[in-house]
């Protein structure tokens, strides 16, 4: 028997688990909460852009989730012991890119940084950076164009550059103390292989070509003679940066004696090369050609993969395609949400100033509602659009309100907003060519939320199943690991082998009701004026929109009615 | 010394007041709610557009409270005897036609229409009758376009004739047994006089020509022809209402023996005709040309004079410009939104699910904050627009949400939503001829919140004063009374002279705070933006909306700060 371990860093906490190779039974999930800041992320009431971490809380999380994970695992299964873990891998959100000093220590870590939170993780929903994204969208279409046309034709304020430019123009002392910056997804393997030396951190293509414009189209990163167009520094750091990206076929290095000793696992078993969360993620849930699986938690991130020898375009407005960003020999394309768990949770806390018995409350009256019957319409931008609109100066918007309107039914328009937002992106992803038959998804909102999925599945027409593991980020990882292992350590030899052993669906699928579905058109074609209005995108009529609502609204009404 | 009695009817009470006529002193209120229905209003869940109320208890109502205002008044004043009283004024909701039989009975008085909602009194925001409003504007813009160019050119649900038609559609019953159809506030006056045939009930011009289609220029209501258009049976109840429609300076009245005993007057003291409660409220609030009363309240009701040989010119979208409506002598002009204090009660209530206490709190915090400061924006349709789009068929919105937008940022932009309504109905009116040099607030919103006039001043532009009674329009009707009692019985000869002595200002001036209005300046042109389009004005880019609400926030938010 052999065993991988899969770490997952999420927004909030981290979590590894111990997974059995051969059928990919979980047996030891162990969670650790971060303890600095709110919920782990260091907040600024006077900026609602910055959002950091501190690195302290990775190392010391990894260290105590992993030894209570193997402890776990040696009480569920008599055949488990540390000695047969032959892999590791790791996953983090990003990007988050962190400054490192010339020995690849965070600089967080050391003493003479501490308090000063530009040195600390530049966490992804760090928005600070959105005037330094702005300009470099600008100079990419006059100088580059290729640079973004795989990335949505918009580079982000949640991405790699922007950041450690603003860090640049904002904390000159922390950028010119840093000697190079390692994402997060990075760096965590890089530590567990005891690098001291950031130009041998070996570097995930996921990250890399998602967020940071590398492609061997161009040789790697922007060249230096664009990156002195933003900054002569930027163009210097370069040099201190890296000229390869790998996917998951390669390890990121195997485990040093230190964390051997502070993990209590094998030294030298190999580490994943790291990457997204929702990358290996997408792994856990089964992916391949046509399925589409979708994250869906505080944000959505969604993930497809089309074969490398595809002729395809680029999607304008999809995050990135990046060859070999989630599995090897495919393009992988990432798009997402800004914001999905993380409106509802506004609207219960900060709107209704409610709690966990209101959502289920909430959840419970609006399951009970039809489509269409509120006359409500909502945008869900309240943290920016990502895709397809790849622009975080979007707000969120509320239409159709009337004197008795109720929450449950704006908790209801919140959810079909997101829904139809996951529509816009699917819709424009498909007719780039990606073929998306099914749908998988996971995540903590996925599997709470039957309501939700089934309003996504009239919504997107389409059926849905759910990832039967509740850590797919974590499976994932350790898939990943299981691959590196090789079939002669008890892993296996290719992805597919791995996922069909290890990566399982829920029974339960969510199928399109078709009267549901029909209701949803009408709304989805409200959805894509009032998207496209405000979005930017086309100047159009609205004048019949609340009309057209109200119509909608007494046609449900009444025939429910009838059906009485 | 003498004495008149004003009887003001609201949506949820009747209050009478008995007022000292040589000062406007109030000497005893008196308030009776209805207990009919919610708060005084029948409602029917499962139509949300249906509001009745019931006639037994506005009679009720005032046979008690004039009773107890009338021994509150002895008390406090040494001079004051019941005897002294030298006149009745009475103003009402509207319009809210009351089915009446031919001895001028409402049918809902009688028993065999007890529990038919059909035959109560169909309050003004009842809007079960907007596809009948909406036949009218048509067959009016067709056949009649000068019947409606003086109400906005949009016949409302609210009004008397869509109203009665919709009855004969949906309970022709009640149509066919209704001998005629009276205003509430033009039935009051007949009762108390004792009339019990409904063709000699004196009806006032203030309802006739803004809600029923009278006017001199086409001989009084709307012609048979165009009656039979919509239904042959109202060309003939045609006979059956009115041929003339009477201004303030001639009583509707005198009281009867029989009502003299019921209120304790004295018989045949004259009774004023009848008006709604904004026209009379702003009577009591001192309504001049150049003063601009609004009426702030659950809705909003405004009201302008000039002098009626002005060349006035239609004025598109407002509800009415009627000969003789509130002063004799001048054209009134009334406006107003269809919800104000609703709106702010609605979010409270249903969406925070608070109480006054909430509200407290909520206006204490929106009261710290600077305009612009949200990055929100909100349409304040949630019942409709009165003004100047005339349209019930439309709704809220609330643009500009943020993860971390707070109740009271929401709270204060539907405040300010109210405000820039406001303005446009000012914009709209001033520019069609009707000077406006200041406003007059009343009604129970304009008396107890500051913040929200301080808003008004800055978005309006102008200085704002509270009127000093708490009962404008109770006091408007005393006001009537006195003149109609003439000098000769201790009243006035002359509005002027009467509104002189008896209404009064507060002190408290709102003056426009210069650094608001340069903010609520820009807001409005934003608001103007969403207006235009929500409203089918015209079509117009959106797509900087949410970025230019973004880009004040951050200026409000540096300005503050440069300020600490």
């Amino acid at each position: 028997m052999a065993y991988t371990i899969g770490v997952d860093y999420g927004s909030n906490s981290v979590r590894s688990i111990v997974v059995r190779c051969c059928d990919g039974v979980e047996l030891g999930v162990s969670v650790y909460a971060y303890p600095s800041g709110e919920a782990g992320i260091l907040l600024d009431k006077n900026d609602h852009n910055l959002a950091r971490q501190h690195p302290g809380d990775y190392l010391e999380g990894i260290r105590r989730t992993v030894r209570e994970a193997v402890l776990l695992a040696t009480k569920a299964d008599q055949s488990f012991s540390a000695d047969r873990v032959v892999g590791i891998g790791v996953d983090s959100t990003g990007s988050s890119p962190i400054p490192v000093d010339a020995n690849n220590m965070a600089l967080a870590l050391k003493p003479e940084w501490r308090g000063n939170w530009d040195a600390e993780c530049w966490l992804w929903k760090d928005h600070t950076s959105f005037k330094e994204a702005a300009r470099i969208t600008a100079l990419c279409a006059e100088h580059r164009p290729e640079y973004i046309a795989k990335c949505g034709n918009q580079y982000s304020s949640e991405w790699f550059w922007a950041k450690i430019w603003h860090c640049l123009n904002v904390a000159p002392e922390v950028f010119d103390n840093a000697y190079s910056w390692v994402e997060f997804c990075d760096w965590i393997p890089s530590v567990l292989s005891g690098v001291r030396d950031p130009h041998a951190v070996k570097r995930g293509i996921c990250a890399a070509g998602h967020k940071a414009l590398y492609s061997n189209d161009w040789g790697g990163l922007p060249d230096e003679e664009f990156l002195a167009m933003l900054d002569p520094k930027l163009a210097a750091l370069r040099g201190r940066l890296y000229d390869q990206a790998y996917d998951a076929s390669e390890p990121a290095g195997f485990l040093s004696g230190e964390w051997s000793d502070a993990l209590g696992l094998p030294m030298g078993i190999p580490i994943a090369i790291g990457a997204f969360d929702v990358h290996y993620g997408s792994i856990g849930s089964g992916i391949e050609e046509g399925v589409f699986v979708k994250v869906i938690g505080t944000s959505t991130c969604d993930c497809g993969v089309v074969k490398s020898d595809t002729n395809l375009a680029d999607i304008p407005g999809v995050c990135g395609v990046v060859d070999g960003s989630i599995l090897p020999g495919y393009f992988g394309i990432e798009a997402g949400q800004s914001a999905v768990g993380d409106i509802f949770a506004w609207f219960v806390k900060s709107v209704c100033r409610g709690d966990d018995a209101l959502h289920a409350e909430l959840t419970e009256e609006a399951n009970r509602m039809k489509p269409g019957e509120s006359g409500l319409l909502a945008l869900d931008w309240n943290n920016g659009n990502r895709t397809v609109l790849v622009d975080p100066l979007l707000t969120g918007a509320l239409i159709g309100q009337t004197l008795h309107t109720s929450q449950a039914e704006i908790y209801r328009a919140l959810i079909e907003a997101t829904a139809f937002g996951a529509r816009m992106i699917m819709e424009r992803i498909e007719s780039h060519g990606v073929p998306i038959e099914r749908l998988v998804c996971t995540g903590g909102i996925a599997e709470k939320n039957p309501m939700l999925m089934q309003i996504y599945a009239d919504v997107c027409g389409r059926e849905i199943r759910i990832s039967q593991s509740e850590q797919t980020c974590a499976l994932g990882s350790a898939i990943v690991a299981a691959v590196l292992a090789s079939s002669e350590k008890g892993g296996f030899d290719d992805f597919e082998g791995a996922q069909a052993a290890m990566s399982h669906l829920k029974e339960k699928a969510y199928a399109p009701i078709p009267e549901n579905q029909e209701i949803y058109e009408s709304l989805f074609s409200l959805y894509r004026k009032i998207h496209d209005s405000f979005g930017g995108v086309e100047v159009s009529d609205l004048g019949r929109v609340m009309k057209d609502l109200l119509s909608l609204k007494e046609k449900v009404r009444m025939n429910s009615l009838e059906l009485v």
